[in-house]
């Protein structure tokens, strides 16, 4: 038996920050699949394992517990696994990089696609997404992060802040790679965290298995249909 | 000096959930103001004492460590102040807890203002309120939340989770008064620990001065006076 089981839609986005420190750590996990997953999420909030809106959902085999909302699901992980600094200060900076990155989700699918991109609405949001690069900049460079070497938090091995920082920017901007000169330019620290991360072997065995089962699909659905479309790329 | 700087708008919203936490644990707190937080939040994201997008921005005074993110800030202010079970799977609930208000927040204002609230979105979105609400009962009664007494997770003193409910939900249905009877119906063991939690001398005086300070303004803007119309509510 796997030691987890991950309920996702078979598409990177919020799932693959699970997946990314799931490979980190060595652990086995079952991709429950998309029939399982819109299963469990229209079952009644009493009826889950974890009471849930949407996915991921983690179960965790070797204590019972289900749990969904990826930064919970991070921060689980990077405890049960050491790869959370015990500092408070470091604690709470890693939750932070976790909270900037699921509002750069929500803003990069207009609330999970709750609008469509237009040409309008993307250019009017460039200097917002040029700022958002720049703040994971700055937390980096003031933590010790170079363009040649370091992590998120100055930490001698990569913690669940470079999983999700190297999730976060690396796959989004592998699969819309328009975006990556923008990253190279706005934030050249957090691309070459991006590049460092990837280069390990664990996580280029992620993203073999990841292209095989999901394809070049970042967020899916409309919403990507609409990105692409503004980023000029191929749907 | 006070313990803690906290920038913020003059609303409750975000903001409210760390002035609940820092008045649980007997803290002195400066409001910076709405001028100081709108400079701060302006800067350069490598001039920003935590270089980030919006408010909350949390200084502690003791350590030198600013924050952003409410998520992190709550979860930074349960462990200084033992707020925050050491077991790790009560963490992680926590985290979850957090993580669900937050979306709530955003779907609540339609993520952050980004559209108005009309009649036909309002009532679309009438099932997944209820949904959200049951979610939170349904995670209170698997840990032992009842409509008599408990705790969020089973705590014999009440903990970050319990702070958080008690903001999101209690907060909102004080000043949006008509949606008290919706968590009545949908969430009553959530209700009832919304009250209990008000009901504590530090967290009343507490709403006494939001109440003088800000007026009863939950998110504030366009996104409130939309939100008042489809209630039914003065402006």
């Amino acid at each position: 038996m796997a030691d987890y089981t991950l309920h996702y839609w078979p598409i990177q986005f919020r799932g693959q920050f699970v997946r990314s420190v799931l490979a980190a750590t060595g652990s086995t996990w079952t991709e429950a699949g998309i029939d399982a997953t819109a299963d469990l999420r229209l079952r009644d909030p009493s009826d889950q394992p974890v009471p849930h809106m949407g996915p991921p959902v983690l179960t965790d085999h070797a204590t019972g517990l289900s749990l969904s909302q990826m930064p919970a699901i991070l921060g689980y992980l990077g405890r049960r696994h050491g790869l959370l600094s015990g500092k408070a200060d470091k604690i709470a900076l890693t939750d932070k990089i976790i909270g900037d990155a699921n509002d750069v989700l929500y803003d990069m699918t207009r609330y999970n696609g709750a609008q469509r991109w237009t040409d309008e609405a993307w250019k009017d949001f460039q200097p917002r997404l040029d700022r958002w690069m720049r703040i994971f900049e700055a937390t980096g460079r003031s933590n010790g992060l170079t363009d040649a070497g370091g992590h998120m938090l100055g930490t001698p091995e990569p913690g669940i802040a470079d999983y999700t920082v190297a999730t976060l920017w690396g796959a989004m901007t592998t699969i819309l790679t328009p975006l990556r000169p923008r990253l190279d330019q706005q934030a050249p620290a957090i691309a070459a965290l991006c590049d460092r991360i990837a280069a390990r072997p664990e996580q280029q065995a992620l993203q073999r298995d990841s292209d095989r089962d999901f394809g070049p699909v970042w967020c899916g659905g409309q919403i990507e249909a609409s990105l692409r479309d503004v980023l000029g790329m191929d749907q």
